[in-house]
């Protein structure tokens, strides 16, 4: 067994840990943003799983390194994975390629191929949005001028952003809040319209189908 | 003539009357919103109209559950169904099986496939959007701060919404005002994205039939 | 010679008059809109200048009613043209018919597909765009509380409009500016939809022909 | 070696000077607009880089105007190199020319076509989104009524406007400004449609590939 197949093998056993260390941080970055008024203790509790999921991302990453036959190849072909370390909030973008490896193993019925790419867009879209709604609500919540003020706000403001709407009513003010609403509207807009694209061409091959009977 | 034989002629024989129901329902609705100063004894009737198409829908969907040869892959594949049923403003989003089956059954000159869809695409955005309009109006026009308070108001917001233009000048304010708002936002995104494909291919194949000619 | 070939070399013959007309009735909607100080002599001229390329658009249509061999058919299959008779600032909408008659007299070279399309939906685009910002600044010039109140405002508008882009800061907010936004909204969302598409696919034919080489 | 031969080299030659130029004018450009403190020297200085690179581009033109063997139809042709002459800010424009020519030479490995796509519409948007955030700043910052400040806010509106977002936060009032976020608009639709149609067919691909293993 090669080194290729030893990574293979490891990325698929790390896997389903991994999805929940995930789901995991952003649970723990939601309580965090969501209950400004914890007790010392409950936060510091919060903080460690913050502490220990992310400390579970950087080993895993390494180890893969380890494992990588040709490691500055893995680096620079897999900056997203670096970036999801670094950045554990974009974990969502990783999405696809668990499904691509969790799918080979299972092997279980697929769905149309336009269902499946709106399927990993559009949870990848709303995955993005939630984790950025809460930081933008842990950045602007009391910055003098801001309109978000709780989850609503923030969801509501997410909403238009991923969809390109954009009211004015609930904008960020602060430089970090803008920051991740700029990441946002440009990962939105590109993952909104893979979406629309996958159900508008699904669309059009259903009615094209019902012509040709 | 086995169940599901069973089960396509009733949906063929329903579809007339349920789409009749379906546009009583939505009047019935506007109506309602509309006139908030009507006579108890009026508002009861449409009330009464209100229950009486909401339980043809209950009951035509148990009908077709009844029917069906594999009830649990009834319930899992056609989850829309059961989605318009407890939510009837969403019924535009079964336009396109209506026509699907009412064709079949009529065999009338078709349209060129790209004007199938932005015509079907186009019918539910636009049914949608009046519905969402509606819902919006109910619960923002007596809101503290809203900016939608008539007809008129909800619907400029329900075309920017549908179009993602996005207009700050008259947004929901209230939660259930933002829920319908975020889910006219997705849904329209998608429809005007599969009005709009449709749209340019059009144009791209007339442009190229001259070019052949 | 039958009635249908009367019909296409009338049309012919009519398409460059017809096209001076449309310019001639869009620059005095300009002017009556721009210039509401006028004489009352001067802005009767304009007047009669409305009136009389109006009648031009009438006469026009009715000859050709009168041409066509199936006169029920020409109504029903050509609403674009009745559109545009009745509302005559529509008529860009029709730029591509014109063009593909032109080019079948003149046979002079042509531009790529995506080229052609996207010089006339961004032609008609931009035309339309301009007639709803004249039409948005009659209606709100002097309505209270609108933020549309010279051509720079009213075009400004227009263009964020056309792109759904939707900045808050100039919208109209009488019963008929909006009606005119609406419409500007769905017919700017296909057409710059259009270009887009043939941009983006004319981009891609570029790689790809360089990749081939 | 005949003159369109010569172009060629020539252009092949020019072009590393050319991408520095273009960067250093945009870096003149930057300091000018951001540090409107300066003291009168280093003022002068820095006007002396943009008046020499903006040399640099009409002495580059003149050069291959010269070399060609047809020189109407040079002009006629190539008036995107004549635009970017005058005004230079929209040199990004010229990226992908550019690079087509790099790559004819350097021969490097290739990425897959979309992610060319992507990085070369992508790349442009930036860089026309900074340099229109720049121009936006050096109009609005004094403008009464305006909402653009500083470099922040202007960043945020050029983002707003590529996405077509379009928050009513930060916009431009005065006539230049609007001018320049118009052309940012129209341009901005155009390349981040071409990035999500890139995505878009990427990701489809993606999942074909997949569906076929």
């Amino acid at each position: 067994m090669d080194r290729n197949d030893r990574l293979a093998a490891w990325e698929r056993r790390a896997d389903p840990y991994l999805l929940a260390a995930s789901l995991l941080f952003l649970l723990a970055y939601a309580v965090r943003v969501l209950e400004p008024g914890m007790s010392p203790a409950v936060r510091a509790c919060w903080a460690a799983v913050t502490a220990l999921t992310w400390a579970c991302f950087i080993a895993e990453y390494l180890t893969r390194l380890a494992l990588s036959p040709d490691r500055r190849r893995f680096v620079r072909t897999r900056w997203l994975d670096l970036l999801v370390v670094v950045l554990p909030l974009l974990r969502p973008l990783r999405l696809v390629e668990t499904h691509d490896r969790q799918r080979l193993r299972h092997r279980r019925p697929r769905l149309v191929l336009e269902a499946r790419v709106m399927a990993y867009a559009g949870l990848s879209a709303l995955l993005l949005g939630f984790a950025a709604a809460l930081a933008v609500l842990h950045e602007e919540r009391s910055a003098p001028g801001s309109g978000i003020h709780d989850l609503g706000d923030a969801v509501w403001w997410a909403v238009a952003a991923l969809t390109t709407t954009g009211y004015g009513d609930a904008t960020p003010v602060t430089a970090r809040g803008r920051t991740v609403g700029a990441g946002l509207m440009f990962v939105g807009v590109a993952l909104v319209g893979a979406v629309v694209g996958a159900f508008s061409s699904w669309l059009v091959r259903r009615f094209r189908q019902e012509g040709e009977e």
